[in-house]
């Protein structure tokens, strides 16, 4: 196997050159529609769903997220010559010709997609997406859908924990692209997070791409580049105060203020590493309005946080007000309190009264359980970085969505209730799934309904069976009901305007309004009802029978 | 904020219509990098070194991978400018703009990058990369190398673990383009996979990309859309005899068969499911040569292997041999070993001595543990499918390799031991590390060492400290040295020539046999041993105790 130096190291862009995910998919895909098509049925009507089987991290939700990214695959959806090529060379020899003719032929145009909105919540069994159209396409779009839905939703989920966990005032920013499955992975993780929550993401590709707010000040490397050895190395470092035009030297300000900050700190003065103060400096020279110490490099309340009030209060000094605090690693929640005593002080005995309040960041391996337990215990923390257990999920690393199919001639021939055309084979009706959502006040239940029966009303009893729970009907009525679903994709095209990622953002903080506390508890939730119309309920036992 | 349908939308392909990965970092980077540019050290020569702390999973060893990528993405680095408007936009205003213009004059051309060939087993501590130039490039490449190197070693390490656990002689077909972090992600999974000691992969991007071989059958879905009533649906279905001319129609043939097969296995003819002989017949006359059943959709041993018998006697007797039998469910080991009986009963019983080796694949989420019983208990396996617990790595989800400064004039001067050009502030020496690894017919050990030592040499005694474990030096006498990192990158260009994905993947399992077992073990091995030498010993405690 001969492969170009081109060929296997873009450097993370493999998909770079082409304009059709089309072989982004499993090859039983290509085998499978070889099958229908020697059968004649790859115009056989077909409707897929694509679904969860539990939600994620044993919670009681999801959010749906990718659908942008499904509908702009669907538009560019078809197989280009080379890759028709490439299929042939791959798959057996003695395939007819003609099918990868048909292949060629193939695109979305004929399918139609419905959907929730993105970034909507989602239970268990009801579709995040159905799909509808001629079979053979419509099984040749599973793989490529289920991954662009599946870590999607799965990080949106998770993000929206996170921000469930420290309230709606902390500031949360995504700092996992390191951590990610490569590039791409990367790019999706900082998308979904946005959407599920976050404020802010390190990583400045997506903020590029997505319109994310990006942000990030400095590593340790940084600090430990400077020592205390560095200013006799430099040109004399100076900064003009904010509103004056002379500049001051820097050093022996931060200096001096180094020895009143120690003293009122009781930290000893030669104790506190100088290249520590002199990258605090350097920062501080170039970021005068935007300046932020990270403090834990040496020793955070021997060094890092005396330095850093040094250098804030000689900022000060010259009309500038230091933006942030940072610590990185050890006991998050301590560290944050005794830096807030630490400033409070300072404020106090320097005068300096916006010096108590600070923002203080900390970031170091955040996780569901590390959160919770920095959140019970009250903490000064006012913006948390979280990396690896944002974007890697780790207590549930994938949904694990499925795309079954749900309506076929085959289906429909078990169920028996569907009259076929003798000359086409094909059905004379079409039945599909309608998901509606019933609201008293808050969301309580999702329903799926065939399309032929008349749609529940609000303030209406209706009759129905808990999916997988029970085979007695119950009756609820709802305050209001909601079709949940719209269709998105038609004749090709996308058929709704697309809300901005800002706008599908909101949307899920909406949605997730409307869930009831007890629903939304990430542990042990109360399982939120999806039911059935007893119609569809009848349908699926016969179903269900006919194929045992 | 308002962001086009095309801007956040572009199915999965964000990274398509560019051709630098340059804004793919933290934006921290782009604020070190103008401190540093503030402080006039931009030039100043620096290296860093990209390693892990633990070995994943618990283990005792990793595999490096990502080379190939990062040396494609140094090789185009740069900022282009869009993309330095972008910065501008974002950062804040305050910074000086001749900074963006030194940006876009920056690229990878001083920079060198030297590394163990890609593939090779690899310990904590002991470098992946070391990346050496000037301070604020190198600096700029943080993030994009880690993001490389991270996931793509993670999963070829577990490749590789469950190819240790699996033996030489199954197959193993990675399927987790669903699974894993989208669809860049699914990619790097496949071709890391397959790094790591698989033999195929479901994705067939990947196949076309990388040219990993591609396999794939059929889906529960395919199955399910046939029904008994099927077959009066289409046109009579024929297949002609391997060496004969005259069309057979394949449906009486095949119930004739399954007929003789429920007598023989005792199975109710009745309660056999007459779809899915319908999609298993569809599935034959497609791929004669490559008919392959998947049988658990309906009932394994009541259903799905009779017919699967019937269907591949039928062509046995026109003169084709099935190629394989697959199950997706349930007790895996156990079913294999029922099939395995029912193919010898047949063989026997219909004097067809081929079926009795009929290659049976399985797949149902198969993760190291659950390999470890299905190999422990002997098993009927040829050919297993893993996805989710391969690709997403859920006993680690990310390796956790880091980036860190070993020498800059910072941290030179710290030591004490390099002469500064006064003029210039560079300096005169330069030192860097060099890895070696000791072998006494297998590898024992990798010792780091300063590039002004004279290397160790084979049968030679020399003194060596391990790395956190003493402070006492021991004696080794290596019966074979070999230097672990060669050149790969530098004045702007790939400078070995690269070997194919076939040749990485060889050298991994090459590098993995120089292994003892004890090092190999998946759980609790025996920690291989990282060792410095004396001289870098005292440098390397100076640096920590001048830090404290």
């Amino acid at each position: 196997m001969a492969i170009s130096q081109d060929g296997w190291g873009r450097g993370g862009m493999a998909l770079g050159r082409r304009d059709s995910l089309a072989l982004l998919t499993d090859l039983y895909q290509f085998t499978m529609a070889y099958g229908y098509w020697r059968a004649g049925r790859q115009r056989e009507p077909a409707e897929f769903e694509l679904f969860f089987r539990r939600c994620p991290f044993q919670g009681g939700f999801a959010l749906s997220a990718g659908l942008g990214e499904c509908l702009a695959f669907l538009r560019g959806f078809r197989l280009r010559e080379p890759e028709i090529e490439y299929l042939q060379s791959v798959l057996p020899s003695t395939m007819e010709k003609a099918f990868f003719d048909y292949l060629r032929t193939v695109d979305a145009s004929e399918i139609t997609v419905s959907s929730a909105p993105e970034g909507s919540i989602v239970f268990a069994t009801v579709p995040l997406l159905q799909v509808k159209g001629p079979l053979l396409v419509v099984q040749l779009l599973e793989t490529t859908l289920l991954s662009l839905v599946n870590y999607a939703s799965l990080v949106a989920t998770n993000a929206a924990r996170f921000r469930m966990l420290a309230g709606p005032d902390k500031k949360l920013l995504e700092l996992g692209l390191r951590r990610a499955q490569g590039p791409d992975g990367g790019l999706s993780a900082s998308k979904y997070s946005y959407i599920g929550g976050f404020d802010w993401t390190s990583n400045v590709l997506a903020g590029n791409l997505y319109g994310i707010p990006v942000r990030g000040t400095v590593a340790h490397s940084y600090v430990m580049s400077f020592t205390s050895a560095m200013e006799v190395l430099f040109p004399m470092q100076t900064l003009k105060p904010l509103d004056g035009d002379e500049p001051v030297d820097f050093l022996p300000l931060a200096e001096t203020w180094l020895r009143q900050v120690c003293q009122t700190l009781q930290v000893p003065y030669d104790r506190v590493n100088h290249g520590e103060l002199a990258a605090f400096i350097s920062y501080a020279i170039a970021f005068p309005h935007n300046f932020y110490g990270l403090v834990d490099t040496y020793s955070i309340m021997g060094s890092g946080v005396p330095n850093f009030c040094a250098v804030a209060l000689a900022l000060n000094q010259l009309g500038y007000h230091a933006v942030g605090i940072r610590v990185d690693s050890g006991d998050l929640g301590k560290q944050a309190r005794e830096i807030r005593q630490v400033l409070r002080t300072c404020s106090a005995n320097f005068q300096v009264p916006w010096f108590a309040t600070i923002p203080i960041a900390v970031s170091n391996d955040v996780s569901e359980r590390s959160l919770e337990e920095l959140m019970q215990e009250g903490n000064e923390i006012d913006i948390i970085g979280i990396g690896t257990n944002l974007v890697t999920c780790p207590l549930q690393p994938s949904l694990g969505c499925v795309y079954k199919v749900t309506s076929s001639v085959g289906y429909s021939l078990t169920r028996g209730i569907i009259a076929l055309n003798p000359s086409t084979h094909t059905p004379l009706t079409w039945e599909a799934n309608v998901c509606l959502r019933f609201l008293a006040g808050l969301a309580f239940m999702d329903l799926m309904a065939l399309e032929e029966e008349p749609p529940p009303r609000a303030g209406q009893e209706v009759a129905v069976l808990l999916l997988g729970r029970s085979e007695v009907a119950r009756r609820v009525t709802p305050t209001a009901v909601e079709i949940l679903h719209r269709t998105y994709f038609k004749d090709g095209q996308v058929c709704q305007a697309l809300p901005s990622l800002l706008e599908i953002k909101s949307h899920a903080q909406a949605s997730l309004s409307m869930l009831s506390p007890a629903h939304k508890r990430l542990q042990d939730p109360e399982p939120y009802q999806v039911a059935v119309t007893e119609k569809l309920h009848f349908l699926l036992s016969d179903l269900s029978r006919s194929s045992q």
